[in-house]
């Protein structure tokens, strides 16, 4: 029997799995900050782990977030046995409802990030429709073919999971986002004895977390964190301290909820999504702080200002959050005060720099004094360096590696590092989302590819706007527009009225008098002109508006706005 | 005689200065790191300091670059005696063409810079115009009442000086940006004999530079760069090296060129500015390249690539440059090849995070190597560390502080580095742009404020976008808009063609086909229904569709497009 009919799963875009391999897939996190989306498959049953989005770059004009294209999943709906979360970030869970609306499969997640994803289903009308099950990292999934089991990591936000699939083929690993901090503030210890018991039962391959492949070293530890802000508390004895930080790093919630007891500061606690972190965290059992401790917004003016602690979002620069409008005067409750004490407790994400050192900028300016910046020991990653990554390698001992959740660089660098602990350079697939690698068991290759776009999510729009809106976009948040309005009559070559200009975007019109005046010239002649020609069409006319009203706002401003003619036809009575 | 009778300089905006006062101010550079444009004045006499731009934040959407208000000067144009420029970086010559049509005075600077002022002033027919003179650190100009001298520091171009600008009521020293780079790799040393003999004779105010005040540590020399950079070359033996650096920094070019040359590599210059600068360079007598180790573009096909390096500009990512073009394929000369190395002999400014990190992956991706980053000791700052601006203000010993070059934070570290060293608090003075200090000598006291606000350009206009055509940019950015056309007659209340639809970065109109049929409807009875009301015009017409389909819209959408009816109104005959 040859290869080909062995085949049992073609799918479009050529993926080729024979009977006997398990597939292995990213939708999205390869080669890239984001999306994190990982399929595993053997014959008719597929799981899925994570469903994450991704935050648009500075040249994705109006699009709130990019999602996976779920194509694949959707053609091969019926062998999805279930969505398996991670952790609750929003690069692990922000594009849960889309996803669910493409592939609605039972999800199985840890405590905290169950909480986050039941708000978005809320919020999406699909928490009636969508099986959602808790798990621990003890649990176990028995889908028939393929089994899941989990392993507890550290990482910046509480219950966060690796997951390694069985198969009749060998064991995958996924690692999800993971540094090892062994002395974490919460009591959720990274289960090392569980990783080595799952290496040394054999992991046919290792996935894992390449976000800091580029630091060389051992990521620290949120004790010593812990200390850092310990020491502010201990420093600071006048005025409120205001601690931003990211609302899902419960651990820093934690700390700074602690340290403020233990200093008699009480705790007032804005932004929603700090709100409910805390909220969540309080349920869940993480935050044991009790309500004498906890400030309502009304409190807050007859709390003693050295008495007082403020939780606020915010800490990346994010205009709207609460710390930029305490910043810049427009936070309703909360009004900067002499000695007021703003701490960071984060580091801004590339691209957030120029937000954040504008955050700080105003706060100093209004008399706060700040503590930023990785001098001050406020705040350390969520993910391991090298050397964790190696301890994983080292632990999981995997036949075949696959850097994931990074950057190409990021996973070029991953790759070196399994080398280095022994992976053959033969066994690791760096990889793109859509790619399918197929193992056997003793070999694995290349499988085919399937369509991975990236799909734009703008307001209620999914994928309804792409590179030609994205590039009028971009064209007119450069130079703005100028419509220029004329009625004709074609038949006796007349310009009834117009034309007339106007402009958004592009200059101030009252300033520009004899710009626009000039330009109305401009379009009559040409109008004129195009009419007069023998096959004057209004396509033709049209275009001889855009090319010459161009031509000449160009060489007056040298500015490019987009030209769009309306011409409206008047037929001869 | 009151205060008031005494007082010779009344200007527009209350500034205030007294016959015996200096005045003190920026026009820019105070609060934001960009544009620098420092003025002195005393009596009828004014010397100004640089006349930089500042690169818009991502906001100004559609800005080139920002200037200074010039107004301050041009109504006090009679007394301007001198343009004095520190050095050729575009934040301290980038407005010099806008300046000088502004405010036409004969302009001092340094020979590295003075080559690049020509070639901005050739642009923009201003070179026959406009007075030139060529300063060296000894020069000594003397304007009357004012003096200036200067001493030479050390920054990341050739020629940068520091300036001493003495008046009768004291000297006032302005450092330019500086480090204390004790083994530069040109044979530019920092003078600080000269520095101290200001200092001995005695400063009445230092102006100095403030970009690092958050590193407490002593920036590195380029010496220490330059063996890394050896050591590359030592190591790349096989393929072509890649060596990308901003064309400025001559120090890094002539590393890359000297050890190119002991490594028996030849030399192409890729990059306009890369080609200016080492132009210049060599006429300038800092480069001391021969012609056979230079090749031409259409060399470097016939040379061995392990006997070539590529110096290229690029090194922030910036999409237009070779080696972004060399990383994606585009470049017409250069296609990477297996065993090509790239080196960043930089670091990412703020806001260009992204773009190198693209860069970076791509040329990855693309089979090259890749070193980069503070890992390699690559790069080193321009600017001083804390130790460095102590080590400043312990020479000039001031009696007043002004730090000048830098965001809030910066000036406000900075005056704490001054305090430390024994400057008293009430002699700071922490300054916006427009601020005037005025200093007699024994006293210094704010003095009034002039408009400095930020002037945007944009192609060729200066100042004709401002806030309003930025929000319209911001708005079509987001969601683009939608025209609404239709020829009424307000008479019989009909509507006699359209209403039609068309937008523009919204959404793609093919595909919503709905949206837009639903759209018309609801504009058609917005039409309707507005006409029919007793006291209808075009204006309650045109707000009634924008305000039913903006929320139709939005409804729909979730997007906000900028709707802009176009109503051609027919009477009826």
């Amino acid at each position: 029997m040859s290869e080909k009919e062995q085949s049992v799963n073609t799918f479009a875009h050529e993926v080729k799995l024979e009977n006997n391999e398990v597939g292995v897939m990213a939708l999205g996190g390869l080669g890239e900050i984001g999306k994190n989306t990982y399929a595993i498959q053997y014959q008719d049953e597929i799981v899925v782990i994570d469903a994450g989005i991704m935050f648009p770059e500075d040249d994705l004009l109006g699009v709130d977030y990019v999602i996976p294209d779920y194509t694949y999943l959707v053609q091969n709906i019926e062998k999805v046995k279930a969505l398996v979360i991670t952790h609750g970030h929003e690069d692990h869970i922000g594009a849960i409802s889309y996803f669910l609306r493409a592939v609605n499969v039972p999800v199985y997640a840890p405590p905290f990030a169950l909480a986050l994803i039941k708000g978005k289903l809320e919020e999406h009308n699909l928490l009636k429709k969508t099986e959602l099950h808790e798990i621990k990292p003890d649990s176990f999934l028995d889908f028939g073919k393929l089994s899941v089991e989990f392993f507890q990591t550290t990482h910046s936000i509480p219950d966060t999971v690796g997951v390694a699939v069985h198969t009749p083929k060998g064991t995958i690993v996924e690692t999800g986002d993971f540094k090892f901090d062994l002395t974490p503030v919460t009591n959720q210890y990274p289960d090392m004895l569980k990783m080595a018991k799952i290496g040394r039962e054999g992991v046919l391959l290792l996935m894992s977390d390449s976000t800091n492949a580029e630091r060389p070293e051992f990521t620290k530890s949120e004790a010593w964190v812990q200390k850092s802000i310990e020491r502010i508390f201990d420093r600071i004895t006048k005025g409120r301290i205001i601690f931003a930080t990211f609302a899902s790093n419960l651990s820093r919630v934690k700390m700074a909820m602690d340290s403020a007891v233990r200093h008699g500061r009480k705790i007032a606690v804005f932004g929603r999504s700090m709100e409910t972190a805390v909220n969540n965290g309080r349920d869940l059992g993480y935050l044991n702080i009790s309500d004498e401790f906890l400030l309502e917004p009304s409190d807050l003016k007859n709390t003693p200002p050295d008495e007082t602690l403020i939780l606020s979002t915010g800490s990346q620069g994010e205009p709207m959050a609460a710390l930029a409008r305490i910043a810049n005067g427009t936070h309703k409750q909360i009004k900067l005060q002499p000695n007021d004490t703003v701490v960071f407790s984060s580091n801004p994400i590339p691209g957030n720099t120029a937000s954040v050192n504008k955050v700080i900028n105003e706060l100093e300016e209004g008399g706060a004094n700040v503590i930023y910046g990785p001098l001050n020991n406020i705040h350390t990653s969520g993910h391991g360096g090298q050397e964790e990554q190696k301890i994983m390698l080292e632990l999981m001992k995997p036949k075949f590696f696959m850097p994931i959740h990074g950057e190409y660089r990021m996973l070029k660098i991953h790759s070196g590092l399994a080398q280095s602990t022994g992976v053959p350079s033969d066994h690791i697939f760096i990889m793109d989302n859509g790619d399918v690698l197929a193992l056997d068991g003793e070999h694995a290759h290349p499988a085919g590819h399937f369509s991975s776009e990236d799909i734009y999510v703008d307001g209620g729009g999914i994928g309804d706007v792409g590179n030609a809106v994205l590039h009028e976009r971009q064209k007119l948040s450069q130079d703005g527009l100028v419509i220029v309005t004329a009625t004709i009559n074609m038949q006796t070559k007349e310009i009834l009225s117009g034309p007339d200009l106007l402009s958004r975007g592009f200059v101030y019109m009252r300033e520009s008098v004899d710009l626009i005046n000039d330009g109305r010239r401009v379009a009559f002649g040409t109008i004129r002109k195009a009419m007069m020609s023998s096959n004057a069409d209004e396509g033709s006319i049209r275009q001889a508006v855009i090319d010459e009203l161009s031509h000449y706002l160009y060489k007056k401003t040298a500015r490019k706005p987009i030209v769009i003619p309306v011409l409206i036809q008047v037929k001869s009575n």
